[in-house]
């Protein structure tokens, strides 16, 4: 516990404010190279800023992000505001040199998500971009067993993300309007179903898409479904939606290969299941040997969804700290860039009603 | 059990040569109003046929269906053939005044399924094309919920149908002949989708479908993944394997409402689960008021995938009887049809790459 | 299909007459050594009978099991009727030479039971006792890998066999008179539960019982709970009851051993829950390799209940062919008695309060 | 979070010890009433208490509890210590005036466990046993689904807890060693087990057990069957493992009423099967309304083990600071005793081979 310390300054205080305050909190005493110290955290209203610096125990509060940028304590920068407020911030935080994590969808286009990866690299600090759901343990060891041939040729993927709240929800939320949010559904939880997809199986090369939006005077999506089409020309089928009766928080995945499958949901998040030629058996992914599970208990004390904000930024100090790099395992903000550009491939479909390449600047 | 009596011919002595015959000796001993006498069975290989007759006791066996389509003494012919017989043996009895039984895919083309159905209208006998899955009695039950508004406004839709036996299987079978088969997965099990997407949701006015051959050498297609887009708007997903490991006959699909959802596996057949706005229920199909069940045991002693048969023929003898009509429970010549548009507008778009629109006659 | 015959009597035209009726129409048309022959049915209620008989095929209908027993057409005597009717007519049957199986629990006290082993012994005929649930695929397999080793040492049983129908039902049920069904619960289900005990682990040899009668003027228990000793000093757990709200029919069982776990329910029949040391693989037993599936379908077409009568009745007539003695896959009479001696020492022990060793005569 | 403060001292460093201290942090940026301040930690190992101490944050460390009893900066008493080391340092935590946690099982037997209820009452301080698993939320439910009337009149509870980590595991864990753990899965799991029982259906008034040491050379039990008795006449089976392969954490419980049931496995500690008179529901158990949420994320965003150590301390706080009684949904040394009780009552069922009464002193 003779870490060295680092300063983190946070913009927002809303979900994904607790996300990381408490994540960093717990990370103050697990095994990690460097200990992050809650310099300031930043948002628009005051009193909530102050509430949240109290309850978290950031030392400070500001309703200026810029402030923090010009904060020479601070030598990471987490972006868990609104989308609409992700690309200035963060760019000029990693223009002052500090590393910078920023939520997804990174930017509010890939245009201004490549801008960010760009400037981030060009300033040469660590990024990384919250694909939370890759720092799940069974995620993880879905994507050893993949890269260790467990499987064999992959050739099928599916996966959907379903939740159910929107047919009750307050329609005056920020991810309902457009300025904010960008996309609903498909922003929110496609680009998750997206980040996953190229993180287990690889780039997708083109899409077809179809989008909807169900509940009257919504501004933004709240269904899309696609197929699309990977490098290797394997094919899988993407759907999100808010309107799932049933489902409450149902991101779950499936992989096909020559030699077996595994299949996923988050509302079972402590499962994988691993498929032989025969049949599937059902892990328990806490045994001792998961790289995530030294910090946790013995075999079979499950963990929660908020952990995975702990393995993710764990993940980050480490890099920043040299002993790995953010890639492969963590999202960078190409990840992000890339991630968005298979999204608009998928709004260029929807429009064209034919498959559209994913572009790449 | 004085019920009057129905001869019945049949064509085709393999798998659904084996599941007809079983089906119509179960019904010489249940409620039926007609009771079924197994005249004649048909088949290309003499002994194999006779064979399948001295099995399944059939009175009689022959090499030429044009024998039965003769034989005043059948009333129902029922074709189990290949797929390449299908029509031109099941028109000449349905003009020969017999009610006809047709497996699915109906014909080798929508074209031809048409003129199936057209010849088997103006003939004016009953036609049933064998979608067995209708009667599964959870899958009734989901559209008798669907029917009674359970679940409202429906607005998601998504099947697949997954198998794996398609990587190890002898390259020999009449499956993997297109000029027997017509096509691979999507004929064999992307109908199946497509026969319960209709049955259960409306007509399918559009697809975006993509289609692979994945194991060399093989002529037909092993995977094909689709969005549709029903009559109302709303959209779904389907897709059809045979290389999906670990999944051995995964007949799978899930629907969506507002104010609630289905779930359903064939691989348990006996299982509905049911979403209310909250959470998904398992019901174990067996209750006693089911349609199907009076001819069954007391509640939790579970129907096997055979028996969906009997209940199919025992449907389609009740229609012949003039109970009712084979519509909407059994599928008819026109679903069979219809289907096959979906199957053709898929091929299209997997060409065209575009969203193509289900053509009607 | 050139099989030899054998004529066939059958007691009972109720549930299990139904099913043993089922079962016998069927094997007339698959590979058995012997074709059933189904000669006479016999019942007290003349008007049940004709009506069982018509329905069913059989050729005679009588009131007189005597009749049966003097009928030399018949080879094999079914015993399908209340447990009070087992002994007389099992009996008489076997010392006329027929073969029998006869529907558990055997008789109505371990006494009964073993002068039916007796008597079937002494008349050296074939003798069969209906634990048909040895008939499901899964816990043959169950069997199988335990007698292969697969699970190491046993050290733990544990089943129960839950239902709820009790709450809602008839009081007037014969299954409810202690005249005609003996006990409640414990002789209808905890028969059962102690029938894969002792196929799949060994002989019980004490237990420690506890019983109870819940609805109001019921004259037979309705929950019976009870810990048991094995041979070999390994502990179980066994329940049976008929008021378990949202349990139709599940009769589960689990077994651990040193290098691996089985765990089953008749709910889900053709599913076999297999643990290494690790993990429980999800088996669903329908390859082509299993001793029954000869009978029926490709991989994944799932079976269902009435289907273990089939398998059962097959079995017998293997036995009576010389293939195969009918133990230890099938259960002899022995088996039923032996049951029986463990169901009479958990009601002494329910009485004592004490654990009872299990009796021998 | 202007939370009044309380100092804590806590004995213990290893697997208690760490669940606890993250659950101390975790509490000082939550809504409790009292802000916990972690003054000293203790255990009699120096080396590991320091590196506990500087890990988790605890100000001081020490190798004497008596340090902590005479240290007026703690107000609550928190032991997480090998159970020979609870009553001593407890009941003089008391003594002194502090409120005191103890894990369970609570004292080395039942007397010494009355000694320190006795203790604690007269001292006149809160008091809480470590039954973790009252706090997930899923159970809080069950309870609160059982007391609003929603099964019925409870029929049945059956309920085991199984581990497999005993096959493997280093004989000198002192979970070995009677002399600091008493015994063996007995003490571990059948306490939980027993715990369970009395918070979700009352008291137990009879046992009928058997206990076992499978693992050759092993010092303590590690199986036991019993069946129980409670208050109303009700039966239940217990069973606690540590050798059931596949099991890795699997404290799983049944309920069955006139009404409806309900099951839950920690394995799957975010959910709850709840049955009415028909079938079971999965019910996610994140809804904003659960007393446990307010810490927490929006629905089925999963919770882990560990928090339910932060609801547990959470509950004391309140307790603490005269919110609410820590009965009936905390454990107090009351339920701790009573639980030996039982414990004793299982062990002199073994010995004995009966039905042993559990005695109250």
């Amino acid at each position: 516990m003779t870490a060295d310390r680092i300063g983190v300054g946070m913009l927002g205080y809303a979900f994904m404010g607790k996300a990381h305050s408490r994540a960093l909190l717990a990370l103050r005493h697990l095994d990690v190279p460097l200990r992050p110290e809650l310099v300031s955290i930043s948002g628009r209203d005051a009193r909530a800023v102050e509430e949240a610096r109290a309850r978290w125990g950031w030392a400070e509060a500001t309703t200026d992000w810029r402030e923090q940028v010009a904060d020479e304590r601070i030598g990471l920068f987490v972006n868990g505001g609104p989308n609409a407020v992700h690309a200035e911030p963060t760019i000029a935080a990693a223009r002052a040199g500090k590393h910078v994590l920023c939520e997804k969808p990174l930017g509010m286009s890939a245009a201004e998500s490549h801008e960010m990866w760009q400037a981030a690299e060009r300033a040469g600090v660590r990024h990384l971009c919250g694909f939370n759901y890759r720092f799940v343990p069974a995620v993880r060891l879905a994507r050893e067993l993949l890269e260790a041939g467990e499987l064999g040729e992959v050739v099928h993927f599916r996966a959907r993300y379903l939740q159910s709240w929107g047919w009750d929800a307050d329609a005056s939320l920020w991810r309902f309007d457009p300025a904010q949010a960008g996309t609903g559904a498909l922003g929110d939880l496609g680009t998750h179903v997206v980040g996953l997809a190229r993180y287990l199986v690889g780039e997708i090369v083109s899409v077809s898409a179809r989008v909807r939006t169900i509940v009257p005077d919504r501004a933004v999506d709240d269904h899309v479904v696609a197929t699309i089409e990977f490098e290797n020309g394997l094919l899988g089928t993407v759907e999100a939606s808010r309107l799932a009766r049933g489902r409450i928080n149902s991101n779950a995945f499936e992989v096909n290969g020559s030699k077996g499958s595994l299949a996923f949901d988050v509302e079972r998040l402590n499962e994988l299941e691993v498929a032989d030629t025969k049949s599937f058996r059902r892990v328990l992914v806490t045994e001792p040997e998961h790289p995530f599970m030294r910090h946790w208990w013995p075999p079979g004390h499950i963990l929660g969804w908020g952990d995975t904000f702990t393995h993710q930024l764990a993940h980050l100090l480490e890099a920043i700290a040299g002993e790995h790099d953010v890639a492969p395992h963590g999202a960078t903000f190409e990840d992000g860039y890339r991630c968005d550009e298979v999204v608009e491939a998928m709004l260029r479909s929807a429009e064209s009603g034919r498959s559209e390449a994913v572009a790449s600047r």
